[in-house]
C-alpha cells in the first residue's frame, strides 16, 4: 500500500502524463491523419487545418493512460483514442458554427476560414469516421460507450443553447450541462482503457475519474474565459460572456450582486445586445469583487479531488500518479 | 419463372409498396418517436416538428420491403428502418442549414423556426441515436453498412459544396455526387433487408437495386426543382438554381448553349448574385429549348431499369413487383 500515491506530486503538472503517452500519441496521430484523409480536397484541407492546430490531445491521452493503468499491452487503444479525438473534433467543428467563434487554440476556426457549411459537413464526416474505426475494432462495448457519449454530448449542447441568456439557472443546471457536453467524453475516453484491457471491474472507477476530471476541466475553462490572456489560452477572451453563456463564475457573482449589478448582468447576458470591451471589463471587476473566481476554483478542486479518489481501487504506480497529477493540474493552470 | 414480374405494372405507382409496408411503418414511427424523445424540451419540439412534417418515409419503407422480399418474419427490421430514417433526418437538418432552406416538404424547415444552431445540434443528436439503436440491435454488419454510408454521405455533401457554382462539371462528376449524397443511403437501406434476414447472397442485389433507385430518384428530384409547382413537391422551386447547384438538366442545357446562353448561366450560377423570378423563368426556357428535361428523364429511366434488373436473381412475388413499380414511379412522377 503506497499511500502518498493518492496525493499530488509537489508541483502537479502534465509532464508525467505527457511522457507516458508520447509514443502512443504518435501512433494515434498517424491513425487520425490516415482516417481523416479523403479523395475530396476540401475535407483534407479542413482536417489538415484542425490537425495542424493540434490541441492538447487530452482525451486520447486519457484513453492511452487508462489502458496502461490497466496493464494493457496491445494496440487497440491507439485506434480507439483516435475515435475519441474524432468525436471531439467533430463536436468542436459544430460548436464553432453554433458559437460563431473565430478563434480556437490560437488559430482561426475552420468556419472562419471555410464557412459554416464546410464545418458542419466535415464534422459529420469525422463523426462517421469515428464509427467506422469502432466497427473495424469490432467491440460492441466500445460502440455502446461512444454512441451513448455522443448522444449525451449532443443533448448537452442543445441544453446549453436552451439555458443561455438565462441568469436564473442554478449551479446544478450548470453542472448538468457541463457533465453532458464535456465530462461525458472524458468519462468514455477513460472507460475505454478498462474495456480494451478486458478489466471490466475497473470500468466504473475509470469512468468516474474521467467524469470528475472533465467537470474540473470545464469549470476551470469557464473561469479562464474571463481571466486568461488570449495568448495563454489560445482562444478569444470573453467568448462565453459575448455568447450569453451563464457559467459558474457568473452564477456566483450574480447571486451576490446588488440591484445595479443585477441590472448590468441582465443587460449584458439576457438582452442579446452587442458586448464591448467596457462590459467585459465591468464583468471581470464584479467577478473579482464577489470572489467568484475563488468560489469557482473551490468547486473545481472538489471535482479534482473526486477524480483522484475514484482511482483508489486501482494499483498505485507511476501511471496512476501521472493521472492524479493531471487532475490537479487541471485546476492549477487557472491561478 | 414469371417473366412479366420484371416489367412495371400498367400504371406504376407507390401503392403496392405503401400497402406492403404500412403496418410495419406504424411500428417504425413508434420507435422514431420513442428514440427522438429526450428530457431536453428543445429536442422534442424540433424532432416533433420534423416527425410531424413526416415525409414519405421512403428509405425505411425500402428496408421493410427488402426484408420482406427476403422472407424475413422477425422484427429487427423495424428498429433498423428507424435508424435509416434518423440518419436521413439528421442529414436533412444539416442540409437545410447548409442550403439555408426555408421550406422542406411544404413546411418551414427547422432552421427557419429554431435557428441554425438547434438544427446542427439536434441533427447530431439524431445521428447518435441511430448508432445507439444499431448498438442495441447488436449486428456489426449493420453498423458497418450504416457507418460506411454515413461517411460516404458526408463526403458527398462536401463534394457537392466544392463543385457548386462550377459549370465545368461533367455528368460523371454529377453522378458521383448524387451517388454519395443520396444513393448511398438507399443502397444501405435495401442491403439491411438481406442482413436481418440472414440472406447474405442477396446483399449485393438489394444494394444495387437501392443504389440505382436512389440515382433515379435524385435525378428526377433535380428535374422537379425546375418543373414542379411548390404545392406539388412541397419545397421551394428553383432552390438548386438559387444555391448555384449545377444539376443534370443544367449540364445538358449548358452543353448545347450558344454564347449568350452560356453567359446567362455563368452570370446566374457562378457569380453568386441574387437570383430573381426573371432568371428562373429564363433558366426554365433554356432547359425546354435544349430538351434538357427529356434528356434528364432518359437518364433517370436507365437508372430505374438498372434498379429493376438488379432484382432479377430474387424470387418473383408481390413484394418484388411493388419494388419494381416503385422504381418506375420514381421516374413517372416527373412528367
Amino acid at each position: 500500500m503506497n499511500a502518498p500515491a493518492l496525493a499530488p506530486s509537489p508541483r502537479a503538472d502534465m509532464t508525467g502524463l505527457r511522457d507516458l503517452v508520447a509514443a502512443d500519441l504518435v501512433a494515434v496521430n498517424r491513425v487520425i491523419l490516415d482516417y481523416a484523409h479523403s479523395p475530396i480536397a476540401l475535407i483534407n484541407d479542413l482536417t489538415a487545418h484542425i490537425v495542424a492546430a493540434g490541441g492538447k490531445r487530452l482525451r486520447p491521452s486519457l484513453t492511452i493512460a487508462a489502458a496502461k493503468l490497466c496493464g494493457y499491452e496491445g494496440d487497440r487503444h491507439v485506434r480507439l483514442a483516435a475515435c475519441v479525438e474524432f468525436i471531439h473534433t467533430a463536436t468542436l467543428l459544430h460548436d464553432d458554427v453554433v458559437d460563431a467563434s473565430d478563434l480556437r487554440r490560437g488559430t482561426a476556426t475552420a468556419n472562419a476560414v471555410w464557412g459554416n457549411k464546410s464545418s458542419v459537413l466535415v464534422g459529420d464526416f469525422l463523426f462517421s469516421r469515428a464509427f467506422q474505426l469502432m466497427v473495424a475494432d469490432g467491440s460492441l462495448d466500445v460502440l455502446k460507450i461512444l454512441s451513448d457519449a455522443s448522444a449525451v454530448i449532443a443533448a448537452g449542447e442543445v441544453h446549453q443553447l436552451m439555458v443561455s441568456h438565462d441568469l436564473a439557472i442554478t449551479q446544478s443546471v450548470y453542472e448538468e450541462v457541463i457533465s453532458a457536453k464535456t465530462a461525458a467524453l472524458f468519462a468514455a475516453a477513460c472507460e475505454l482503457g478498462a474495456v480494451v484491457s478486458e478489466q471490466p471491474q475497473w470500468r466504473g472507477a475509470l469512468r468516474d475519474y474521467g467524469h470528475h476530471l472533465g467537470m474540473a476541466f470545464q469549470v476551470v475553462d469557464d473561469a479562464l474565459d474571463y481571466q486568461a490572456s488570449e495568448a495563454e489560452i489560445g482562444k478569444a477572451i470573453g467568448d462565453d460572456f459575448r455568447d450569453g453563456k451563464v457559467t459558474l463564475p457568473v452564477i456566483f457573482a450574480y447571486a451576490r450582486a446588488n440591484e445595479a449589478e443585477r441590472g448590468f448582468w441582465q443587460q449584458a447576458l439576457e438582452s442579446g445586445e452587442e458586448i464591448g470591451a467596457d462590459e467585459l471589463r465591468r464583468a471581470k471587476e464584479l467577478l473579482v469583487k464577489h470572489d467568484a473566481f475563488r468560489q469557482t476554483i473551490t468547486v473545481a478542486q472538489s471535482f479534482a479531488k473526486a477524480a483522484c479518489d475514484a482511482l483508489a481501487p486501482l494499483p498505485d504506480n507511476a501511471v496512476k500518479q501521472a493521472m492524479i497529477d493531471a487532475a490537479w493540474f487541471a485546476v492549477e493552470r487557472s491561478h
